[in-house]
């Protein structure tokens, strides 16, 4: 390596960083449809289909903290995140390899607990494990999953398929994850300062399961086809609604207007939000790990999702010059930016 | 998980724990040929071929050591260690995803080598990059990669059809990679001690090719679709001869002779062995990270494939109550034993 150049990986964040070590690869397969840039690669399969390839890294102390996080609920989590990519591309998931990288510290009992969690996952989505490798770490645990599925190629959706005035809509409610893990972090602290007082997570039920053992929304990939609704783009939830929606925007060529008031944001998640002093909005814009489905459709499938209970309509496309702004209750339009997880800062 | 009990991953190996926690699933998709258990799953693709998929964990100190491991390497190796398993099924690979995980102490820089080495390895196969995951890691350097890959139905090998008689045969030479590792290792040492002391790594250069830049061999599977033979199981020999021979004669139902004195090992490897008062054989069927290909084959292909210097027929299989030996110079039996890698003990 050169003794001249040292560019902090913090520098470039994720994204940037991705751009630079990927941007001079080519693909030379004809089976390669989409390589790098969606939630999953494009892979040719036959005449009427796609496979849909994605793969995830999770990791102790980064992604995840054993102190509040159950083996069992880590196994399911580590999954349910990697489906969420497959669906995301309006595609069914099919089959998983699952990594592990683990120190001596654990027990087996703890990884048997780890693949209870993989385990009812697989049963779940109808998934099946077919391989992985395992082995020791330094410290810690590390999981690594691949996820493989299916689509068919007319149905198949990027994330660059919108086009101005498309309707934004999102599945499910945003923020609760994130203000799951709040009251998690706090009863963690409470915890260490004190052991022999028991965690308070009472009435917190629904945000904690939010965080603890999110669920891919292959529910709302079905409703849609039973609807007739090919969505133009979709994403899912990881990183947060505002990051996912400039993700959105970039990849389709378009500006977007969201709606402050138009959020789906669970009562649940507002009082803890609020009790944390937080902003209810600021945890659905840039909490995070929701892993609903942000999707825009053409605006006269408008009729055909209107009063469904698993989607909100939340904003449209503009044209890019038109920027990419969230409305808040003032009728102010805030300049929309990524707040998302820079892992290396 | 319950207290009471509490089972150290060493007391399982490696293999052991993965029948442990994996034994439990069961395949639902119709279109999952063949889950865990050989070198790659097998996944239905058409109607004429199937899809093969194979994923491996690398983790700093423990499959590699930055000390003597150039970041180009690195990245070349850590692709061919998985393209290696789809060719053990006689696939060609086509894609892979590549994964990292990434502590703040490394600049960019290194990321670019490694990334320079995975684009090298890319071109050298035709594979594509296709995705990945990107983040930080508490300690170290970890790297995840899943291999995608095709094959004729007609033409996939698994480990399980070697019938007694058929041939053993091993391509390349054995031991070298673990020969050049204690030349490495010596040499880290020497540096260790004294940082002045240019390494001394002249006349070693084959076996620290072996162990820095190992080929899958895909041309090897090239000469075999040419010479038409179908070998009857197949793996690589990534953990040692030893242990992959007992994998075959697992799957096959079989017990295996083979022959001490057929191993091909390479001049520089039995020097550089003897120099360091280790028996060659030893390093032959123990030392593991040759990535050569094992495989048996029919007795009536052996004419198409004696004299080829790519290949050696080293023994060849045997009922199972025949048991698994080694005939050494003596004309002695000796038990085939494993003695591969268990990274938890």
């Amino acid at each position: 390596m050169s003794e001249q150049r040292r560019t902090e990986l913090g520098n470039l964040g994720e994204f940037g960083l991705i751009d630079k070590l990927t941007g001079a690869f080519v693909n030379r397969n004809a089976g390669t449809v989409k390589g790098i840039g969606d939630d999953a690669a494009v892979l040719y399969r036959d005449a009427e289909h796609y496979t849909l390839i994605s793969t995830d890294l999770l990791i102790e102390g980064v992604h995840f903290n054993l102190m509040y996080m159950p083996f069992k609920h880590l196994g399911y989590k580590s999954v349910v995140v990697n489906l969420s990519d497959i669906v995301a591309m309006n595609g069914t998931p099919e089959q998983i390899t699952v990594s592990l990288a683990v120190s001596n510290r654990f027990p087996v009992e703890a990884l048997e607990e780890l693949y209870d969690g993989i385990r009812l996952a697989c049963e779940h989505y109808g998934v099946d494990l077919i391989g992985g490798d395992t082995t020791s770490s330094g410290s810690g645990l590390l999981i690594s999953v691949t996820a493989i599925g299916v689509v068919k190629k007319d149905k198949v959706v990027y994330r660059s398929g919108a086009k101005p005035n498309d309707l934004i809509v999102v599945t499910g409610d945003l923020g609760g994850a994130y203000a799951g893990l709040q009251v998690l972090e706090r009863e963690k602290e409470v915890f260490r300062a004190n052991p022999d007082i028991q965690p308070d997570l009472d009435g917190f039920d629904y945000i904690i399961g939010r965080q603890l053992k999110p669920e891919a929304r292959k529910d709302v990939i079905d409703f849609l086809a039973e609807l007739d609704v090919l969505p133009t783009s979709m994403i899912d939830v990881s990183d947060g609604l505002a990051s996912e929606v400039l993700h959105l925007c970039k990849a389709s060529g378009t500006g977007a207007m969201i709606y402050n008031a138009k959020l789906p944001i669970d009562t649940n998640t507002s009082t803890t939000a609020i009790d944390f002093n937080l902003d209810p909005v600021t945890c659905a814009l840039n909490g995070g790990e929701d892993y609903e489905l942000l999707f825009t459709v053409d605006q006269q499938d408008f009729d055909k999702i209107k009063g469904n209970p698993h989607m909100t309509v939340i904003g449209y496309m503009t044209t890019p010059e038109q920027g990419k702004y969230l409305v808040d209750s003032n009728d102010s339009l805030i300049e929309l930016k990524a707040q998302g997880w820079n892992h290396f800062s």
